[in-house]
């Protein structure tokens, strides 16, 4: 098997294995998909109490369920909660009765324009409870008497998340979100799930790295407020951060700016979907969508993205039961580990230089560097060595550099290496200095 | 009769009081005029003497006329100020004598092209005197001998200008400027008076504003020139200016911008028009057109922009007889009201808050603000509310949300009052010292 | 004769004097060369020993060569440096002996695609040899033995540079760099020297100029490193400056634009080339080239950019045999001379101005500026006053003007200069200070 097949396989185990849990924004199916994910990178998890409070918002009571249906009057469970979780309201109150269609019917929700999907939906925040089906079923259920249970409770409990800090060099981070609330929903989110815990496993085995990264897995909102909340002075450290979220389906790649709109991550994640080959669009912040609102939001405004295949409400798939384990592909979940694994390497290695030797040209011939290229003409490595070394004043960024010049990044990063080691550039101060400074805000 | 009609005739009315009086840069036509328009609005008169040096002009002598004619040798008026007062060259000097058509030749003007308007010429700062009639007349003149008459005088007196300051909760202020000293010109500038007139009536009637408004009703060029030598200290007060002209025509809106080009004023026209559904034209700075030239000068740089339909000298009734009471329309004046307004109205509610709960995004749904606008999906005014939050951070107006959310104005505004209600925004500090800041600037 | 044709023909002959020289970075060609271009302008001598570092280069051994030949084996010389001096690879080492063919196959060069092109290439900076014919020669070499001389020497000596400086009112310079190091090819870069020199000796001429202008004939790369390290403490005084190369040929004409990109220089070429009415590119910097490089290069950041018509490597002709003089004309090259002289001239002509009277508009009429245009409509003169007067406000160079108002910048000069004369305008002294304060750094 080559390590293409293994980490597709890999990635879709990861989904295939956290897809029957029924997850909330609180309760025993997010520690239990926690459990399976700490097998991949080293997580700490945070337990927050109901009723704490959180920002502008109080944790809600834990919610955790049993069992769910609907039963026909001759005892026959026609809607049941271990045939799919979705079919209960997510958040649901407990409730055992006996029901008429037509006192049963507000309670129940369909997609008629979709006749064989059942909706997800939620009731958080609000003492209701109901069924989702799907519309086919829901136009054949008969005029008749139902017995309705759900087995749920709300009780005061707590709100999990967990997070893993693999340390860099310096205290700046970079941070890959992704929620953990959604029930069996595939690309959202369990695809998002797999690739940060997978590509954690990697960056983790690496000797040394420049800026921190964080993995946080959250329940969608209050969990990243909670995150937030708990982590409000030393927030600062994340320099760049990405939410991700719908990365198994084949659909082409969406990188949502931050709020600024033209922040370092926001031009990585331009150069990295460029280079990668693959179709891709750029969309502008928009206040909602995942926990990047959180992020964005005027007191923090930390720079963060968002990584997503289809998006947000615009794919038939979205929130219904059609979002299964054959709408995502190991394929669609590589290539998203491949594009994420290109930008947290970019922003790695974009670094800025200062030319040592920056009256006139260098004369590369005498260091042997026009012999290490060879041939005529202007080969790729040496115009890439010779835009390095007219653009590295200390200004100018590998990434600034890419750009102007046309460069990849790999290119660019390859000849300043080069040059580099033949001491005609060296790292630039301000570049060092500003992690240490870094570091030092850090300490309250 | 409906508010659209009541409104429509009124604009008619005053255009159609105003056109038979003969105006100038100096003289009783104007001080008629403004007795007229200070029905309207609550006008304060100056009079600046003859001689006295305003910025780098003087004011020169007062012009009256009461009559003017041309009559062939057999006494019949072939040419008579009374019939049009376009048929005098405004501004002449006094002249009684007989002339042979080949004397009067040189004092006669025509349009070659339109052979049936009579044209609109000036002599002011020349001791020069015509007549203007249409080529159709001019070409049957027989070669006969002419007694002709003008009786004006020009005499030491006065230049008049009229303002009315509306005043608002800063002396900051905008600025409404229309030039008087057309005579009869409907479009050239009874449009501009009369919206003028109107509107400032409708602002007086409201309980209270953030900027004052004043209107400033003077002769061209001079009369501007005028007005600023008089109030050359406190004219920074002005934050936004329009002039006006050509309003009636039913011709296509445009906006010349300020000098700078891109100022709030250039970017609430912009906006307002686009939000008005009108088709309009945003048209560059040039050091020429109206007394926005003035304004804009390097020693002032008021940010003073234009509003016209019709555009200086790019019509063919421009400056010509055919610029009459058909010319302009009760409906063109009235968009040309309800594009002013909405400048004005955005100006005045154009502020900057600040979001009160800026950790995250706070809980709308406890504050009744999802049940407020209810429904599922992301309603407009919700929609709204996010932006305002995210960008309410100081930094950001009103106008910079809607232009950058897509907004209109009215959904930011609406949003940003409900928030205000429920206390998660406050008016920026900045912007309540900005106008205290002003008002001390103000007192020299 | 007509001075067009009379600059035309100059051009050509100092073009047709030049090409005969076998030229190289050190030697006797250069200096040959450069007596003969001292009889137009006043060239001061640098001569650079041998082993001198400069910047990170040192000065290489100085070439001569005399004479060079194949012979067949009969005698016959089939390949003759006194036939054309590309024949011989540039900086040969000497060699004198007998070879098979296939023993001096590696030391032969020609180029398949251009069978009738004589290439031209150079050995710098390594001990080797060779000789360069075109390909129909080389495939027709008979299977022989062949009596092989280059009677070259590299020895000590000295590296040659020229430079002519033009003094100003300021120390401030525009600079002129051509290279002078290639053997007999017309546009690269005889065409280059001649221009730089005929424009010299006409700048000369003048009474009285800004700028200081300084021509500097190097040859390329290390005569510029060399020029560059002898004056790096002084070379910020270089305000602008163009490096000239290919404008002989009749080729659309190639801006290529600074380090910066958008620099006082880079907005005056592209404004002249717009204005000249000739086809032309604006190309952006790229480092590699001309000695733009150089000037460009982190340490000194000079704005220099470069003016040509072919561009480098861009045309057939290109370092060939072909490069001969019926590729360059009088006309392309006394275009290329137009072009020049306006760019300097807008650069020596581009001020700064302070409108004094800047509170509203000056009259213009009292003081005959109205007469002097005469008319109706708004004449280009008086329009251009207005801009003048509208935009001299200490920001903004007559350039800017130009620019904003899409005025030619002889009609902008034309009115700042009559303004000037009526005392509505004045220099800016910060403009005049500046001079003063580059003189003030000028002395170490």
């Amino acid at each position: 098997m080559t390590d293409r097949a293994a980490i597709e396989g890999e990635l879709m185990d990861v989904v295939r294995e956290l897809y029957p849990i029924c997850r909330s924004i609180t309760g025993n199916g997010v520690r239990e998909t926690l459990a399976i994910l700490g097998r991949y990178l080293p997580l700490r998890l945070t337990e927050v109490p109901t009723g704490t409070q959180v920002l502008d918002w109080v944790v809600p009571r834990e919610w955790n369920i049993r069992d769910a249906w609907i039963k026909r009057s001759d005892g026959q469970r026609i809607v049941d909660f271990h045939a799919h979780n979705l079919h209960v309201v997510n958040y649901s109150v407990p409730v055992s009765g006996r029901f008429r269609l037509e006192q049963l019917r507000p309670h129940l929700f369909s997609l008629p324009d979709q006749p064989d999907a059942i909706p997800y939906r939620t009731s958080y925040y609000a003492d209701s409870w109901g069924f989702c089906l799907t519309d086919r079923q829901l136009r054949e259920l008969p005029d008749d008497e139902y017995d309705v249970c759900i087995d749920s409770s709300l009780t005061e409990g707590s709100l999990t998340y967990a997070e893993a800090l693999l340390p860099g060099d310096t205290t700046d981070e970079i941070l890959i979100s992704a929620h953990v609330c959604h029930p069996s929903l595939s690309d959202d989110n369990l695809s998002g799930l797999a690739v940060a815990a997978l590509l954690a496993r990697e960056l983790g085995a690496e000797s040394r790295r420049r800026y921190s990264v964080r993995i946080l897995f959250a329940p969608g909102t209050i969990g990243a407020i909670a995150w937030l909340a708990k982590n409000r002075e030393t927030a600062h450290r994340i320099k760049h951060g990405l939410t991700l979220t719908c990365l198994g389906d084949g659909l082409p790649f969406a990188f949502k700016k931050t709020f600024d709109g033209n922040t370092e991550l926001d031009r990585v994640a331009a150069l990295v979907l460029k280079e990668s080959g693959q179709d891709h669009s750029l969309v502008n912040y928009f206040p909602y969508g995942y926990d990047e609102r959180q992020y964005n939001s005027p007191g923090f405004r930390l720079p963060v993205g968002s990584l997503m295949r289809g998006q947000h409400g615009q794919f038939p798939e979205y929130h219904t039961s059609l979002d299964n384990l054959s709408f995502v592909s190991g394929k669609g979940l590589a290539e998203s580990y491949d594009v994420l694994r290109a930008m947290i390497g970019t922003l790695q290695r974009n670094r800025r230089y200062v030319n040592l030797a920056p009256y006139g040209e260098p004369q590369l011939g005498k260091r042997g560097l026009y012999r290490a290229v060879g041939g005529t003409g202007l080969p790729g490595l040496q115009f890439a060595m010779l835009w390095v070394l007219a653009m590295s004043d200390g200004e100018h960024t590998l990434l600034d550099i890419a750009e102007r010049a046309g460069l990849t990044f790999d290119a660019a990063h390859t000849a300043a290496t080069l040059l580099l080691e033949h001491e005609l550039l060296a790292h630039d101060k301000v570049d060092a200095l500003n992690s240490v400074n870094t570091m030092e805000k850090a300490s309250p």
